[in-house]
């Protein structure tokens, strides 16, 4: 089994993509991740969810849990007006090591080696190699785990 | 809006469910990852599909990605005759702190808080408190997000 027999298309956002455009993708399909690309359509960097929610989540509540508590829906949203402020870029580390990708020869056991380097609940493919190759889709953990355990149960 | 709000049903795993079992359980409706309960029901860990990942993977291979390239789907089958003979103990860490919950009466921010302070793509909601609280069901990051963003696009 190769990359290319698992990869389906996924939706990706661009650096300057707003982070509310790009929070509303990971609510659909329970989407585990977003997937950066740069203006060649290369994917840069693999952001899960729950690193998105840290970002919505204002500091200052991460720090005392307790006062969220007594703050009500209508403040939730408050968050969501500064999201429209931000971009995908802002969401990423300054400094951020360059991205691991798949390609459509890999095998199973190497997607798989790369799923657990790059710690992320999908891989990116990539269509060629070099810096501009651009992404024709992803594969997620729950792929390789079903390619992994036998068809039997 | 309040966990009870947005719970739904998620299926739970004990120690002793063997990983091949678990990992199956992943692979269905790409859920993003196992809770595991103990003799009461109560949640006592959380484990993303990635780490599963990270547990089926032989480490020499995580050492040596390109022996990766070299092995067969056969290879990756024989992995999984190893998970029949491992259980989810195997899976978890020997020091774990105790998990947070949530419960029926928090709202949308303390499991916000909760999702970003357990670095889990879901947070178990709990009946009631104490250390034998039965788990009613699960909230994920996608639903916590959309809880967040406004209706209207």
């Amino acid at each position: 089994m190769k990359a290319a027999d698992l990869v389906e298309p996924y939706p990706t956002v661009r650096l300057d993509t707003p982070v509310s455009a790009a929070a509303r993708l990971l609510t659909e399909h329970h989407r585990p991740a977003l997937v950066v690309v740069d203006a060649h359509d290369h994917p840069v960097a693999i952001m899960p969810a729950s690193k998105v929610l840290r970002f919505v989540v204002p500091g200052y509540l991460q720090d005392d849990p307790a006062l969220a508590r007594v703050l009500d829906d209508d403040f939730a949203e408050t968050a969501y007006a500064e999201l429209d402020t931000k971009s995908v870029a802002d969401l990423l580390p300054k400094e951020r090591p360059r991205l691991l990708v798949a390609r459509p020869e890999d095998n199973l056991l190497e997607i798989a080696c790369l799923m657990v380097a790059e710690n992320a609940p999908l891989v990116a493919v990539v269509d060629g190699r070099g810096k501009q190759a651009p992404m024709i889709g992803a594969i997620t953990v729950a792929q390789v785990l079903a390619g992994i355990l036998p068809r039997s149960g």
